[in-house]
């Protein structure tokens, strides 16, 4: 295939792992897979014709994974953020017409090509920092046609980008107008109808429920859940954000993929995800931006051997993040995770999360040759920095994209 | 002169104050300033025959400004960063040569393309903010020729990008290791020595003192400024960061142009400010990065009227920033400010940080033609993504900057 290629005089971070690495190495792709990688100077001779791109001792890592966004959604709330700064009350934004709803008539009232264009300026600096793999959620339509546009636009980004799109159907996000006092037969009409639906259009790659005291209950978290298993989905959770409900244990008893935000979860949990295999979602942009005090529980985290991810949650309300370097540098500022660990965590673990680990998140033989090498001196540098992009260059299925720096 | 030029089919924040705008509005600009700007449909008729920019109805704004900052050292701390979240302690970073010693010593050993290039490696993502004038600080060096490379940098750096620069002589950041134990003697070498050959050479335009319990005293902090006074030059300070011992008043006394952190500020420094006409400079990636958790006195400030800057304070060890526009976002999340006093930290205010108000921070006749034309609905996204940098096109001393986004 014409843009099969050899990389070499890197130094490889082929797992995301900072303390395992290789000095003078070289990266062989054919067909847009990783054919061979190794020490340079043990490079096979069938590789020696292929074209060469000289990274001048750079780093490079497994192209980041960006395991949990809301990323397709219409319009934004920035003035609903400069009115609470300038003091006004969750009823006052509630009674000028914002807060979630006012993104769920924004994201309603667009067309599917607007959605995407939206959508597509905040991935563009999410790629040019070398994010390969992105998850995208609906959930700010609440309607089978506005679900199924905002999960089409998401396929779309894939295609456009040459981008994995990992689709997660997040119907039983907030309770849309309509029905007000009636969620369940709100979580009917997305077991019954809309799910069903959108996983016969093939849009669903999982099933994502908002557990929460301001959002579904246990039961009706289960309930879709169970609608999941049957359609042979797998799920992740939103929960114990604000408080301890017991979404997480729940999840994982559907052998949940993943567990996301987590602020409240208690060890009975923790030992419940490590057995269930399911991974733990860290959102510091979130915690962030809402002033959260309540850390995630790192050390059981680590304690029990869950593996943990850590991602953007880019979504207009609590996390407006396009950045998921400056996740990693929150993640270990504010979360106290090692480099070591925040690197994982936007490679292995978000694969896994997921639910990509065979393909995704680590460069070996056979996988999806996504990799970025970096303008750093040391790794650490990605975690370091505020608001600096270091990608030097960056290969999405073997090509290299218009996003890196000119050579 | 042939980049004299109209923009127009803008809406103006002229001021920096998002409370104070005009739609449909044109800029003129001739010989690099602003010629005449108000209502298009006013536009003199003198101006007709310049070619012109059509805005597409974009928000345009000042130029920003980041009024403190460390840009220009040698190396970065991201290893230490990433020792300490493993575990280590002070002594362990200290006897692995770490700490500001270590900035020091690289910034010591760079020649002065090598600080140039590392410099400018992290002033780029500044540019493409829309950072149109800068302050740089000196203070790695701290022996005579090494200060002096520095602060050639920094005026190198205005050169080579048209750009503003402020430089600010720091000599009295840390005590070098050749003078442990002797502060007063290096307060001695840096007023006698340092600063009037500094000065002959044109490379200060302020003066900087790191007055706290482990910077220098008050006693060595006024001797900096009375031998700043009798160069006639102005001062600014470091003070209150991590306790209360009145460097903010004693600046007040000498006028200083600024006074920065300040997260222990009492009342009466508060009024002393105020009455000096000093601005208050915050610094919230600095507050972030170490999580700190004393807030500065915003409810005084405001209540006493003294102007409140914003700026990124990049250095290598408390605050590794290289986005302005990520300081709003943590101005407002961290420190409350409203989005109006956010953007008028990095306009009208920051430009009196700098003495600079006569010329930089509006937009007016006369002044100078640094402006921002912004991909936003509203100008409060300039404070609410994290992440993400919305300018669009970029206009420096009338001229549209290569960071701009192609058209
Ligand atoms: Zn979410
Ligand atoms: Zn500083």
């Amino acid at each position: 295939m014409k843009h099969d290629a050899v990389w070499l005089n890197l130094r490889l971070c082929a797992g995301g792992d900072v303390d395992d690495t290789l000095d003078d190495a070289a990266i062989a792709v054919e067909a847009g897979q990783i054919a061979w990688l190794g020490a340079r100077a043990e490079l096979p001779a069938r590789f020696a014709a292929l074209p060469r791109h000289d990274l001048a001792g750079r780093w490079v890592t497994p192209g980041l994974i960006d395991c949990h966004t809301h990323l397709v959604y219409g319009g934004q709330r920035a003035d609903e953020f400069a009115l609470r700064l300038a003091g006004a009350s969750y009823e006052d934004i509630a009674r000028a017409g914002g807060g979630i709803v006012s993104s769920v008539r924004a994201t309603r009232a667009a067309s599917e090509d607007e959605l995407f264009a939206q959508a597509a300026g905040r991935l563009k600096p999410l790629l040019a920092e070398g994010v390969c793999a992105i998850e995208i959620k609906s959930g700010y339509g609440l309607d089978l046609a506005s679900e199924a546009k905002m999960l089409r636009v998401a396929r779309r980004l894939g295609q456009a980008y040459d981008l994995t799109v990992r689709t997660t159907f997040l119907g039983a996000h907030a309770l849309p107008p309509e029905y007000a006092g009636r969620a369940d037969d709100y979580i009917e009409l997305v077991c019954s109808d809309m799910l069903p639906a959108l996983a016969a259009e093939g849009l669903v790659d999982a099933v994502d429920v908002f557990c929460e005291k301001i959002g579904f209950s246990l039961a009706q978290t289960e309930r879709v859940f169970a609608a999941a298993q049957a359609l042979g989905l797998p799920v992740k959770v939103h929960s114990e954000q604000l408080s301890n409900l017991g979404g997480t244990a729940l999840a994982a008893r559907y052998q949940a993929l993943s567990a996301d935000h987590l602020e409240f979860l208690d060890e009975a949990g923790v030992i419940a995800m490590r057995e269930a295999g399911t991974v733990a979602v860290l959102l510091p942009g979130a915690y962030y931006f809402i002033r959260e005090t309540q850390l995630p529980p790192m050390a059981l985290l680590r304690q029990h051997g869950v593996p943990m991810a850590i991602a953007t949650d880019s979504n207009p309300g609590t996390s407006p993040a396009t950045s998921l370097l400056l996740m990693l540098n929150m993640a270990c500022t504010l979360f106290r995770l090692t480099v070591r660990e925040a690197l994982l965590g936007v490679t292995q673990h978000a694969a896994r999360a997921l639910g990509l680990q065979a393909t995704h998140g680590q460069l070996a033989v056979g996988r999806r040759a996504d990799f970025v090498a970096w303008d750093v001196t040391t790794l650490a540098e990605l975690a370091y920095w505020l608001g600096r992009n270091p990608a030097y260059q960056i290969v999405r299925g073997g090509l290299i994209q218009p996003e890196s720096k000119p050579a």
